[in-house]
């Protein structure tokens, strides 16, 4: 059995010698697109049991069955950092759950805003989107993709304790000092692309929790700015030493 | 003349009084989508005389003119990077080109190794990608996008005193430390998506300018390792303060 490729979330539980059914629609995927036969390796993990080696016990064209072998990886922890942000176009969007998840994040929380363009979420989408970078990126856990909800009702029941960085798009060239703390629940607030509102503004301004911070002197778009800032909260903060 | 929503970047040279013909091809951008008129602002810059704030003069189906009126930003130097990747998927190498004159670099160097997929670089796409993204992001230059060259003639030929990061995926987990120094003129090294051969990476090991870096534990994608560093970079020596 050489080095597999495929890599799969699955819900069920994992442990040594436990059969797994292949999840419906990934069938197709494994038997016909991959062509895995019987004895064939697979990486599973479920967010709870680490990552293990599987390998192909039945392969049928709707269904299959996959069996434990050994674990390859223990249960990691997503470093404990949100990403609020304003859902922009569809592509736009989907890169930036996906980048979200490669760069490491806990939970994904789309907001709307007063300028929010994007009525409508395909939150199913996201967590498709969610669910495929964490199978690539080697990932044991899926990042969770919160409903959209309105960035006001979740100000108000702000978690105690968690630090809101905001990159704040009025302040770009502003000095780029991010103050914090390793292991401090954080999280990271991108706007709309039409920027907030005065009103929205004075709130984030007047929050204790909220630490506004710059990202250089040229104006990002919102993708970039979000990918900016979960790169500098990692680099000092978070999983990446 | 309120404050012109549009801003373009053309060759002609700028200043107080200065009549610029309307690029080819911007005319119907200018004067049909964006219904200006006589009168009307238009933010130009040319990478040499900073940014102007001109005035249209003339519109025309297919031509027109401007008038610069006064200068509204004096012309920026970009820091001294220079990004080197291998072409991956067309919107993919799109974004690497939009996210980097947004995150800011010097110039932009498509480069082919034994694995890079792409065999061919649609470089006049590129460098369209890279002026829109710098009228865009409110920079007074656009960086250069290079024609695509092998990888191997450009090391041969480095220039003395700069810094080649390598974002070495093999170095997943590694510790995120970035030696260099503030004015050091620096470049950094994205591999393909199948990651270098053994003796590309040997060849880049043994190089005294490269130094590898590590971009945390997780596999990024060549596009999100491109955006990661780019940014680490310019937080710590770049103009990002």
């Amino acid at each position: 059995m050489a080095g597999p490729k495929v890599r799969l979330h699955v819900d069920q539980p994992l442990g040594a010698g436990q059969a797994v059914a292949v999840p419906e629609g990934a069938a197709n995927y494994l038997f016909a697109v991959m062509r895995l036969g019987p004895g064939a390796g697979v990486f599973l993990f479920n967010g709870r049991d680490g990552e293990w080696l599987a390998e192909v016990a039945e392969a049928g064209k709707r269904r299959g069955v996959l069996v434990c072998r050994e674990q390859t990886r223990v249960q990691e922890a997503p470093p404990d950092l949100w990403l609020l942000f304003s859902p922009v176009k569809k592509e736009r969007t989907a890169f930036i759950v996906e980048k979200a998840v490669e760069l490491g994040v806990a939970r994904i929380l789309p907001v709307s805003t007063r300028r929010t363009n994007a009525e409508r979420l395909r939150e199913d989408k996201a967590r498709a989107h969610a669910t495929e970078a964490a199978e690539q990126c080697g990932a044991t856990y899926v990042p969770e993709v919160a409903d959209l909800q309105p960035l006001d009702r979740l100000l108000a029941s702000w978690p105690e304790g968690r630090r809101l960085y905001w990159a704040d798009e009025a302040r770009a060239g502003a000095d780029a000092a991010w103050p914090g703390a390793r292991g401090e629940p954080a999280a990271i607030l991108i706007g709309p692309e039409g920027g907030f509102t005065p009103e929205e503004r004075a709130r984030l301004d007047g929050l204790p929790f909220v630490t506004p911070v710059a990202l250089g002197p040229r104006i990002l778009r919102a993708e970039t700015a979000a990918l900016a800032a979960l790169t500098l909260w990692q680099a000092r903060f978070g999983d990446w030493r």
